[in-house]
């Protein structure tokens, strides 16, 4: 048997999955079919407050709407955070249905021309990634009339201990080194761009609470020293996110009370050339992820070689990144349920595998469960980020997952 | 400097690339914009002729579609074959536009009520994977009024050696466990089920010929011991397929033409019982992979840490296999090249990495490469089989890859 991950609060009936207070009978119904991922409207609202409470007032809460782009997911977010971040064209043209240009910014290593001159014709941010993106910015900007609102990116000198995707501290695609940094922004200023101020993101997906708190420091210390070196008074400050959620056992959260006051204590030792900055932290998967679920029917209870496996209608179509296929190493378990008998004893040891023929579709792999017949419903958790659109959907001619969101009012 | 996998074989004109006879930038012109995959229709034709040319005559060809669904792909796949292989109730449509029902066969662990009806009462081949499947196929099938056709999956004792992913050998979600078959067989010819024989697939994507002959040889050997063991001769034997393609250096092809000779050789052994049998080899991606390439344009040259990226405007949502996040532990390069300068001389070593925000996006890592500019096209190879449907295309909403056949004639 192999442990699986915690499962998160908030959706446990007496015995039976519940989310945003809805027995998951009825929201599977609402959806018309398995497979399902359901979004809890009350777990977005409620984490965005905590998030809220914890930071420092003048701290901006970002989204990062690629941990969950679902319509109605992008609408809740957009009506509670103060910005969004987008990471192509198509992303900004959702963002731009939900919420002013100026509350959008833009980053990723590959814009093409024409993302960059959506960007521009809209005005919002562009995070740019390297001096060729710089000038073909400009020249974008130049062909249209427009001054381009160009923030830069910085890949950081230092990088986000215990991150599951390391994003500084070494070669990378995302940003300008930061020693080239300061020579940028002089040109940007000198040739009357709209710079807006640095985005420096050192990793994503750690529950390091102290490293997180670490990084925050050394990048308010790094664009202290790039504003100085550039003589320029950067606008606003995006301080990159990182915040994992627990998905494994052992996992702990991430402290965010004690991230918001360390950050808190941080910003008030900044030097003079922040002092009129605004800073932002830009979040997707611990915004979003734990208010999801994914729901999926049990097709066929088989056994075989003295092990037992739940062949559901699901699979690594919907939720690659519970299979161990995206960006893993070491295949783990998610948190995993009956959603009929949540609180029911195990009874046996069973993989959960979904309905792709293929070895690499295991939901679960050898965990305890309770009795389970053709007919009931597996439910992952830790499925609001990540999901649907992470993966391959297309793969072997299945339907897409249903997707509903939950309202706070049920 | 990392190794490349080998460029197939037919891509090369004098310097640029060239598909199906066609120089790249017209067919991109084709395509209307890249990213793009560009599909050979005379190679296909050409791999099912010499596939054809190597086996036994009496041996069947099919296609299994998962490997590429394109709608010219199958078109023109199933103009070729002999009958193709489903693994959904939406691949079985799209398999019964194209071909025959009684050509069609569904195999895979999680077939619902409804996928189960819709191959009834199509008359296509369920090979069912349980003991639990075939009692809901006989009952949907009563339901309808309609005798099913049923072939059972054989969960093979033994498994097929130097296989990317083993489907035989051990507890399985695939196929009944080999010492329950014959009672099964038993009891669906006594309900009178339509019982069309056996479906024995030992694994997949193993370039060992020696491997591939043993693993045929021992699916015959068994197919006999439980055929005498149900006391039933099967119609039809589906011997599985397995045949992979060179995607990394070092990797040499399958040598088919042996295989094809000891399958002979095994053939003109076989006991009597399958005097009467047909057989089958189902393959996927040996028919299609070479015979695609998936072209992207560069958006940027960047330089970090010492290391030079190119960043294309593709990336893992379209090719997530080549991005080694996929099914493999190890990331190793795909083969790759400029398209424009196919036979230039390398002068850098360089990283291909995608368009999307995440370090896991890279395409090819530290290879060598001919100089590259902006607007230059990188062309990935092996990109046929396990492309576009096999990577989560809405990832960070970028359009989905153009696909273009080029048919035969140009």
């Amino acid at each position: 048997m192999k442990p699986v991950g915690p499962i998160p609060a908030g959706f446990a009936g007496p015995s039976r999955l519940m989310v945003g207070g809805v027995d998951f009978a009825e929201l599977l119904e609402r959806a018309g079919d398995t497979p399902a991922f359901l979004y809890d409207g009350a777990a977005l609202a409620a984490r965005v407050a905590r998030l809220r409470a914890a930071l420092p007032e003048a701290v901006r809460v970002h989204y990062a709407i690629k941990a969950n782009p679902h319509r109605d997911v992008l609408a809740a977010m957009a009506g509670m955070v103060d910005g969004l971040d987008v990471a192509s064209g198509g992303e900004l043209a959702m963002a731009l249905a939900v919420k002013p240009a100026a509350a959008i910014s833009f980053a990723g290593p590959g814009k093409r021309d024409d993302e960059l001159a959506a960007a521009i014709t809209a005005g919002a941010t562009l995070h740019v990634e390297s001096e060729g993106e710089a000038d073909r910015a400009l020249a974008v900007g130049d062909r249209l009339g427009r001054t381009p609102r160009i923030a830069v990116r910085v890949n950081p000198d230092f990088e986000l201990r215990g991150s599951g995707m390391r994003m500084g501290g070494r070669a990378s695609p995302f940003g300008i080194d930061a020693a080239r940094v300061p020579a940028l922004v002089k040109r940007l200023v000198a040739v009357g761009a709209d710079w807006h101020g640095f985005h420096i993101f050192a990793g994503s997906q750690t529950l390091d609470s102290a490293a997180i708190s670490e990084a925050q420091a050394a990048t308010l210390a790094l664009a202290e020293r790039l504003a100085e070196e550039a003589g320029a008074v950067p606008a606003f400050i995006n301080l990159g996110g990182g915040f994992g959620i627990p998905y494994f056992a052992g996992d702990t959260p991430v402290d965010v009370e004690g991230v918001g006051q360390a950050l808190g204590e941080a910003l008030a030792r900044r030097r003079a050339v922040l002092a009129e900055t605004g800073f932002a932290v830009e979040l997707g998967r611990w915004l979003v992820g734990e208010a999801g679920v994914y729901c999926t029917r049990v097709v066929d209870v088989k056994e075989s070689g003295g092990e037992t496996f739940v062949v559901v209608d699901g699979g690594l179509h919907h939720q690659l990144a519970a299979s161990g296929n995206f960006g893993t190493v070491v295949r783990r378990n998610y948190p995993v349920a009956v959603a009929e008998r949540m609180d029911a004893a195990p009874v046996m040891t069973a993989s959960v595998v979904g309905c792709l023929c293929t070895p690499l579709d295991r939901l679960a792999d050898r965990v305890a469960l309770p009795a389970v017949a053709v007919g009931d419903t597996i439910v992952l958790f830790q499925a609001g980020a990540y999901g649907a659109t992470a993966s391959p959907a297309a793969f072997l001619g299945h339907p897409p997952a249903r997707e509903l969101f939950v309202a706070k009012d049920g």
